[in-house]
């Protein structure tokens, strides 16, 4: 993917280039309110509380919908639909394993999105271990036969969240090429930056027709496991692991809006993803995303109505493959569109903002970065993506703009049982809820010429 | 227990009042060396990876006395033994809850020691809550039939560990208090101070012939819990858990002693226990504690011997009462014993040392906070416990010096399935070390009388 790329390193020196903001859009009185506000809090805490994981394609997913559908009447926003789509769908069942021999150890396991079963009687085989995702790809081509291979790849922390690209492979492409390489399993070292006992799940895939069981298990797991390695006598590890598909079933996009005063004005998207991943309650992943962009888009609303629409979307089923944000650009194309922002990286305070705008926008980069040094947010010259669920229409040729949060801990979290309510702190959440504020009354009221240049599809 | 009292606050300067050490016992020759010994590390590191968690009783403890065996051996140690005894043996089973209404939550627990079964079925029940364990205790007698009770006590950070005392009421007596008020069941909060998807364990007791199921939620668990009863509606659980008593089996203490020059002088006692709770690998509790009292031991050893006999103990089966120091004390009684020390709070820093030793001896305790002074150690004015597995032998009149922990963040870890090797800082270990070998090497040295002054046993 080619979506993070470097922009013009043009280091002009700030200059008050705004254009007066409407009186209603004040960035300073919208960040003020933000900054007392609760309702992003109160969103994600009802949303953990009352319905807690949901993964996609399930029942609880849809109770999310049904629950996010009330609650964005409550908070006052109209025309609220669910625009659905389906998806193959995978759950989770037992998940076991011990090391059997020569030290008898429980680890701490689950089992990664499309991973086959292990059947009930489970599984018990030699590990072959590989220290990095390197190391299985030199494996000799059936090498593995009957063994489990075991991935150790360690992960570092990064404030960017760039080693999640960097290190992530173990769990993205390692059990397909286990699998490619004749492994009976393969068990992968969490992608993580924790000390826990908590296992990350996530998702994975595999050549057609070629699932072999796969697995996280903890990262304590990992190195101990390493150590009896280490011992030099041969290693076994007995799995047990029985998720199974159920099908094709429904899944939805929760979308609203605040209509703009010019019906002809592109429109600004932004949101977060409503699914989670079943071991925690999706509190920073994503439940926090769909709250920050919900909070700020009311305060917006309540200041007064904008000259674009911006449109709210609560994705679904993001984390097994995106599949809410491909239905939407399938459904809407680029056209009609200006600028897609999505909140999807927890709750961690922002500090800066990334563009991906047409040339000949420096005023407009430059209003919002002002607008938002307050909050000690600087400007980055890296290209925004959109984030996940917009990726697609930004393919299509929609602009975006990142606000990026502080990630260095979101990788403790991520995926995990852990992802719980109590690891959000609300002061760095109304900073996210302040600094959205001050970006969307700002773009949803620019004269800018910030519409969407479509490209062709790729692919 | 009556066991921590204050002493004198004699805030004499501290004056030079040390007798010259022996050269081989030069407290700054043996600190730079234990800041430089990997012994202890080595020790926790191989227990937790080679025998991993050892709970009272099983087979696992029984492997870790071998262990333990051929440890002691291979570092030097002489007549090795192991004194056996026998306790009820409790083992875990299957543990499941889910909050049924009205809102589906699977919730991560574990049963406590001496649990009742819930039997293969499970039990679901309606919750009866109790913010605080004099809440529970103030519940009217068979108000709660048929319920399954939460207590959510919190607890708070202390760095002396003292919250555990204030605040593990909920675990230690809340059971026994909820079965006799009828509850069919009873939850609590973990008694622990960290927000991880970790049930904390620990032993719990009943009126003979009542036990209940009692089990801990972790954290996050038992907030998200208190949410969901704030909502105002009925709130049912469902739990399952199978734990079994498997009668009375054998357990040990391993032993081993580094004869003294003068066979007359009454012996100091050092150790740690063997055991741990059955969820994490016992690192810190208290593999920590054996870990850093036989390092130390070793280093005198290796210093030249002492005058007075060091025994080292290994104790036995110390989380389900005190077994090990219990038969001890009851083979050897206090006669010939000097002082009795231990390693029980984790692998954090020393911070402070506390004696109790008899009238007279303030030279000696001078010469030992002077010789601590340069790892950062002061002296405290609370009277010295020996720790739990001396506990009973100081109770008849052994005296006792504690080097105390910081234990601030020991009740993020305690009985739970993080207490893995990967929580030791190698560094602190070093200077636990070093403190103890200080110690060890001063009062093995020592002519002070510091003979016990053997006392009637309580009750």
């Amino acid at each position: 993917m080619k979506r993070k790329t470097y922009g013009f390193a043009t280091l002009i020196p700030a200059l008050l280039l705004a254009s007066p903001a409407l009186a209603q859009h004040d960035p300073a009185a919208l960040q003020a309110k933000a900054l007392e506000d609760d309702t992003a809090y109160d969103i994600v805490e009802g949303l953990t509380t009352e319905v807690g994981h949901r993964l996609a394609g399930t029942e609880d997913e849809a109770r999310a919908r049904d629950w996010a559908v009330q609650k964005l009447a409550s908070l006052g926003f109209e025309n609220i639909r669910v625009e659905p789509f389906t998806l193959p769908v995978w759950v989770r069942g037992e998940e076991e394993a011990y090391i059997t021999s020569p030290f008898p150890h429980k680890m701490h396991i689950t089992a990664l999105g499309n991973s086959a079963s292990t059947g009930e009687d489970g599984l018990e085989a030699e590990i072959a271990y590989f220290p990095t995702l390197a190391d299985l790809s030199a494996a000799r081509d059936g090498s593995l036969e009957g063994k489990i291979a075991f991935v150790s790849h360690k992960m570092t922390k990064t404030m960017d969240g760039s080693s999640y690209g960097a290190f992530g492979g173990a769990r993205f492409i390692g059990p397909r090429i286990a699998s490619q390489k004749g492994a009976a399993a393969i068990i992968i070292r969490s992608v993580g930056t924790d000390y826990h006992r908590n296992p990350h799940t996530g998702g994975t895939s595999f050549a057609n027709g070629d699932p072999i069981p796969a697995a996280a298990i903890s990262i304590p797991d990992a190195e101990n496991l390493e150590r009896v390695i280490a011992r030099g006598k041969p290693v076994t590890v007995k799995l047990k692991l029985t998720p199974r598909t159920l099908g094709e079933l429904e899944s939805g996009n929760v979308i609203t809006e605040i209509p703009g005063s010019d019906p002809n004005a592109p429109i600004i998207v932004i949101g977060g993803h409503l699914d989670s991943w079943d071991l925690g309650t999706g509190a920073v992943d994503d439940g926090a995303g769909v709250a920050i962009t919900t909070a700020a888009a009311k305060l917006v609303k309540d200041a007064g109505q904008p000259k674009r629409t911006i449109r709210l979307i609560w994705f679904g089923s993001e984390e097994v493959g995106i599949y809410g944000g491909r239905a939407y650009a399938e459904k809407h194309g680029a056209a009609g569109h200006a600028i897609a922002m999505e909140s999807d990286f927890g709750a961690g305070r922002i500090w800066r903002v990334e563009f991906k705008l047409p040339e000949g926008n420096d005023a407009l980069k430059t209003e919002i970065a002002n607008a938002l040094a307050p909050l000690g947010i600087g400007k980055s010259e890296i290209m925004a993506s959109g984030g996940p669920d917009n990726g697609p229409l930004v393919r299509l040729g929609v602009n975006a703009i990142d606000l990026q949060q502080d990630g260095t801990d979101y990788f403790d979290l991520h995926h995990t049982p852990d992802d719980t309510l109590d690891k959000i702190d609300p002061k760095a959440m109304q900073q996210n809820v302040a600094a959205w504020a001050t970006v969307l009354s700002i773009i949803a009221n620019s004269d800018a010429d910030i519409a969407a240049r479509p490209v062709e599809p790729e692919g």
